[in-house]
């Protein structure tokens, strides 16, 4: 029965594809308003391919923001219910000019399609979808009952994800959430991923003069946002990175002794780490076990951008009026978002030299850092698949990013979420030139033919 | 005479104000290459309006960048040689969105004209051009004879002027040059600019990876390329913005004795000065004595302008590859533009974090700190001039900003060069609605035929 969906799947690769493509080409950029239309199509889009794979209910959850997508498939007497999460909002494409093809203009090179979100979230969710078609298209039972709720807001930190979740708990209702957002670690080394950190953001906007000012007249007399805001950001860190806010990991709970071990057992290569990344190798070179700790356990405090004054071609002689940067903290466990945010905030202020005015944006609410229940059977199951699957047992990982799905589930469902996504971490899903190894989108089918099967017992 | 000269350029007043906004029509902006087409139009223009004003002689002057106009007129035997210089290139709109009308379509408004570079330079430089056109009209021999140099590189810091001085010394020569540039320093206080700060400027650009990674992923293990250059420009001042960097006001020479005087004399009101700018007052407020020092007497390193990573609306949890700043210095007399440039690449090197990999855009040549001679007898007849005009005897004064040409002048045609421009200092120059008072358009007019007979001994 499973050879025979599965055997179906192989046979539409390129009818999968060519949907895949179909659905990157679509500009569903969640941060920039600018956008909007690309969201509401990329949402119909995901209804549509749900409505096609025979589910019988399907429908647009409004919000207060981007609208979510709500499916259920045929009542299967006696299986557990699985829900399905993935989110079909992107990163913004910028900066365009680094990116080899259109990033929404899906391309396919060397086996890998390049497109912006083909890797976080479009790949990994439309896997699901499909493998719901090929059991439809068999005339095969699913084995599971199963529903999907794809969201439109991830990429901005799913603001209204746990009211729309609290909202609508009962028909969401679940024995267990199968994320395929989340990737995995490496592309050679199969694992699944136990906790995450958690997600605060801010922007700061530093004021001095009403308007730029003439360098040269007013050069050495009047206020330089530029200069000014450059001396608040650069007491925010110690020379080796770490954070010197007051009050900011306070709460901080020790980190779980099993990834403490999984991080001395793994052998990380920071050498070939900063080849990887095409970054000048520092001197010293950090120790392996340090540097996996600081992506995985320990929380940051990341400028994401700043800007000011002039920046085009050439020289101007301003003094910048207005100077502003952008900030994401990852959190660990125990580290509450709103308190991160009001350390930052107060440590801006208290260094604020006089003759500026300072002014925050506020991106919350936040996200706590995840860990899962190890001893979720789930977890065991998904092992075995990709085992019998790859050939090699997945370790347990954690990882330095926010998927704020997990505690909303916990909190509002009272089930577990366990992470099951065909991309991997080197896929420049933040970057330009974003791609998706195609292989591992025909290893998925499969993968998740299995998964779905061996959750029903089957 | 002179009286129906002046009589002549009163009646035809609206005249001489369509031909400026025509002027201020043309995106003439030297330091972006995409505004080249305006740079030749302007410079076409100039020539024109030269050659309307009836001197015989007008053509461009090629360089290795953008042409000077260089104009002479009838021969006038006996008299005194004058070489009027100006520039036809202008700032840079940006930013846009802060124009009440768009920069290059002139709009009046009480009395004003907005226009980007209507006040630095083009009303000042067609002042004494429609007042030669004048003397043609009312059939009057020019008091002097009279030249022109109109250059299309000042706001880029007139990095082929030298050169081009040099090239055709014996065709410039001339008794004495006097600037249509270089504004007023208020425009309630009249006053002559007998001295300037030099100026040198570079961009700083640094590389961590290869690319913006993801925050999540990366946080905490990969370089941060603003968060290092925030760090490295930080250490460029000490918190009452005095420059840290060794070596880099080694040569500066102590102030001219009758500058500090001067300021010493003018009782400038600090807080005043502050609420003009629209800035907080910053606390302590600084005396006025130190203030004025701080913009005509020291020596500046200003950061013109910083960007890196995302700066667009919402969050991107990226961490940025590159991260760059623009940086201009003022700089006071016995200050070597080189020296001064080195001393900047020195300090920036030495506290580069391992890790990254540190560029520089070199914006050289830079220009050197200028002052007149105070016993030039041109100088005089400027002050009786004004004060005729304006009932009150104008203060000489020193300013922060930059004028290359004086020294250029000076070595090449050993001439002095005098300032008598109708601009006024908070006219907006560098910064959006840029505008120049009409009234100091038309009173602009008298000023120059008065000068113009006094230099020529009527």
């Amino acid at each position: 029965m499973t050879a025979t969906v599965e055997a179906h799947l192989a046979a539409h690769a390129a009818e999968s594809l060519r949907e895949l493509e179909a659905f990157c080409a679509i500009a569903s950029v969640s941060t920039d308003p600018a956008y909007k239309a690309g969201i509401r199509e990329a949402a119909e889009f995901v209804a549509d391919a749900l409505r096609r794979s025979g589910l019988p209910t399907v429908e647009l959850i409004e919000t207060a923001g981007h609208p979510g997508v709500f499916a259920q498939g045929p009542e299967i007497a006696g299986a557990p219910t699985v829900l399905v999460y993935g989110h079909y909002d992107v990163q913004p494409p910028d900066p365009l000019d680094k990116w080899q093809t259109p990033p929404f203009e899906p391309t396919v090179r060397e086996d890998r399609l390049y497109a912006r979100g083909v890797s976080d979230d479009k790949g990994p969710l439309l896997i699901p979808i499909l493998v719901a078609r090929a059991y439809r298209d068999c005339r095969k039972d699913l084995p599971v009952n199963l529903k999907f709720l794809i969201e439109g807001e991830e990429e901005t930190g799913s603001p209204h994800f746990e009211s729309m979740v609290a909202a609508n708990a009962e028909r969401f209702g679940c024995d267990l959430v199968i994320s395929a957002d989340g990737a995995m670690w490496r592309p050679d080394l199969p694992s699944v991923t136990v906790a995450g950190r958690g997600l605060v953001a801010l922007d700061v906007i530093l004021h001095g003069a009403a308007k730029d000012l003439h360098s040269g007249r007013h050069g050495g007399s009047a206020p330089n946002a530029v200069r000014a805001l450059i001396g608040m950001l650069a007491t925010l860190h110690d020379d080796d990175g770490n954070v010197l806010v007051e009050g900011f990991a306070d709460d901080a709970l020790p980190p779980d002794p099993a990834v403490v071990k999984a991080i001395q057992g793994l052998g990380f290569d920071t050498g070939r780490y900063f080849e990887e990344i095409g970054a000048p190798a520092p001197e010293p070179m950090p120790g392996g076990e340090d540097l996996l700790t600081r992506q995985w356990l320990i929380p940051t405090l990341e400028l994401n951008g700043v800007t000011g004054g002039y920046s085009g071609h050439g020289t101007k002689t301003v003094i910048p009026a207005t100077a502003s940067a952008k900030i994401t903290c990852r959190l660990v466990r125990g580290q509450d978002p709103d308190r991160v945010f009001d350390s930052i905030v107060a440590h801006l202020e208290r260094v604020k030299p006089s003759g500026y005015r300072l002014d925050f944006v506020d991106h919350r609410p936040g996200t706590s850092a995840f860990s899962i229940d190890p001893d979720l059977p789930a977890l065991a199951i998904v092992q075995d698949v990709l085992q019998d699957l790859l050939g090699a047992r997945p370790i347990r990982v954690a990882m330095g990013a926010t998927i704020p799905i997990g505690s909303v589930f916990e909190k509002h469902l009272e089930v577990g979420t366990v992470f099951f996504s065909f991309s991997t971490s080197d896929e420049d899903y933040h970057a330009p030139n974003e791609f998706l190894r195609l292989s591992n989108f025909r290893l998925g089918m499969t993968a998740w033919v299995r998964l779905l099967e061996r959750l029903g017992g089957r």
